[in-house]
């Protein structure tokens, strides 16, 4: 089969990010703006209501802007609404659980972490007993979808739980937002951290926290650092509608014209029509092939899945990555502790022709290892 | 005159930054990179050696990045190279010297300001004096061209008192680095502090720390955050050669096109003269048109200028920046406490031609709104 090439040359991103984006979105990055140019100062805003109307919290929640990556956002949202006296009750199922766990160690924050296998959703029952019998706890903090599996952990029932208890809710929506719903009128949280390149499909560079705004007021003073101290950094935008330090100005931008594009798909339900689409062929497809998902289809995200090895000893995983991207697919190694395993993701700027188009790419790789099968070895 | 306009169509930022880049620097974000990409990875190593290359440290020093942006970078350098039982003298004349000393205030790490008005140079004297009579000090800070007014602090002179005293120097360059020469074997720091859209004319989005290797092993341990855990983001990228966390990457591929624009111009030899240039016609010019810059020549950093706002009470600053803005040249307003003023910068993709532009543009706004000279009042 011909090498597949995005319209600006690139291999197809199959992966949790970053992710293939539009010609459009990365064109727009082609200028130079100041700082306080008067357009980018607007673009900037429009991002940031943008992102506030995506999750449900215009008039009660703002979304303050973090640089860096996904990560700075999750430890703003960490360090900022966890108080120096709080306790945080961490649901683990994956690696980004764990790095939240890491954050509230090295920042000195009181944790006792939930955690489950990675094919298996948080414990509700075992949370509500902690909620119940651990008056010291403040916060609860979950992952919307765990990409080291793909799972879609319940965070609409787990904050149900949170706010039956009188705690607070701190969301990981990194690999979720603006594509599996979560609004902010019917999951009640504080925080939501998320970033520029996962589901809204712009490039990397920058996180965001959608907060409360009754909750951010409340986070002054928390902060363990100057440049992830969401107060100041929302107060700075607040007054001067400019950021503190030099913002990633193309990578807001590109955002600005990503969510453009986010309204012109028909927002959420339009995203993620597409992605769970994608979704469907490419496991059904690779089902077909003999491949088996870890995940039942009731725990997975339309995200990105992962494939348990094949059993057949013809299949060596590094030929068969380095034979997709021959033919223009990226695909992801596993970070499963549970399994020996490949992730192939179905976010980003992909449509069912590169979902078709990677399942003929694995289907002449299969056959070119002389593998019958994708099938792993009898559970 | 006609409106100025880059090649990209927009205007010319004479500003501190981000600056005007290159417009094969910002087309070379057009394309879509895995974070583990062969071409990326080699991309980014050849960025963090190249900068250790500029920075003379070949062999006894290594670059780490941190997303972000400068400031991220000179807390990461603060927190993690001033252990908790450090003390830091931070030499301030200017805003970057009170941003450290808030770092530093925030993250718990005992410091000792000693500060000059923003017109003048860090009192060496009273440098050698704490260094002497006060043991508890391990580290000295100081910025190498304070934007806040463009001066160039003695940062060879500042290194050779704090050598001679056995203490450990840490350096903002943020503004000079690639420009100004500061060569690691003359120089002797612990690390120094940079970013990408600067004098290497990249775009925004990532700084980076230039480490002693011996004192950057010395680290383990101190960091306040995971984020800008220096260490760690070492310890990652040597042994992977991919970043912990999602790298900006369209912004980390624009900083290795313009450093190979850079090494075309003859590295930091060839980039100081063209930035020599530039200020010395801009200065010439502002003088013959009456203005009166802040600095004496001896002070000055060919990076950027301040003048005093001119008497005549025909001159409105905004109608100024506004009919400069229009023209083409994008200038920048004064930061100083010392008086009251406005800044030009002459870094970025900058030649004669449009220092003579941003002249031309400064004369037709002197004349339409009948401001006779841009003198200052009487000192």
């Amino acid at each position: 089969m011909p090498t597949a090439r995005s319209e600006t040359g690139d291999p197809f991103l199959l992966t949790p990010g970053p992710l293939t984006t539009s010609p459009t979105v990365k064109r727009a990055m082609v200028h130079d703006w100041g700082s306080r140019d008067a357009t980018f100062v607007r673009f900037n805003r429009e991002v940031l209501e943008a992102i506030t109307e995506i999750a449900g919290g215009a008039g009660t929640h703002v979304t303050v802007g973090m640089q860096g990556s996904g990560t700075f956002a999750v430890e703003a949202m960490l360090t900022n609404f966890v108080p120096r006296d709080g306790k945080v009750v961490i649901l683990v199922n994956g690696a980004y659980g764990k790095r939240a766990q890491r954050i509230c160690e090295i920042a000195g924050r009181a944790n006792l972490v939930l955690e489950t296998p990675e094919d298996t959703p948080p414990d509700l029952a075992a949370l509500s007993a902690v909620l119940a019998g651990d008056p010291a706890v403040t916060h609860v903090f979950a992952v919307h979808c765990e990409t080291t599996s793909g799972i879609q952990n319940p965070i609409a029932e787990i904050g149900r739980i949170v706010a039956k208890a009188g705690r607070r809710f701190l969301v990981d929506s990194m690999s979720a937002f603006g594509a599996l719903p979560i609004d902010a009128r019917e999951v009640a949280y504080d925080a939501l951290a998320a970033s520029s390149n996962k589901c809204l499909e712009g490039v990397p560079g920058m996180g965001f926290i959608v907060c409360r705004k009754e909750a951010l007021v409340a986070t002054k003073g928390n902060a363990t650092t100057l440049v992830l101290d969401l107060h100041d950094q929302w107060q700075a935008m607040e007054k001067t509608g400019q950021w503190r330090f030099t913002p990633p100005i193309q990578v807001i931008v590109a955002l600005h014209q990503a969510i453009q594009e986010y309204k012109a798909e028909g927002g959420q339900p339009g995203r993620l029509a597409r992605y769970a689409g994608n979704a469907r062929i490419l496991l059904d497809g690779m089902r077909a092939l003999g491949f088996r998902p870890l995940l039942s289809d009731n725990l997975q995200a339309p995200i990105i899945m992962t494939f348990h090895m094949p059993a057949d000893p013809r299949f060596e995983f590094q030929r068969f990555y380095d034979g997709l991207k021959e033919r223009g697919y990226v695909i992801y190694p596993g970070k499963l502790t549970v399994a020996d395993s490949f992730r192939i993701g179905c976010i980003g700027r992909l449509e069912a022709l590169h979902m078709r188009g990677v399942l003929g790419a694995i289907r002449e790789m299969l056959a070119e290892m002389g593998v019958a099968h994708g099938a792993p070895a009898a559970a």
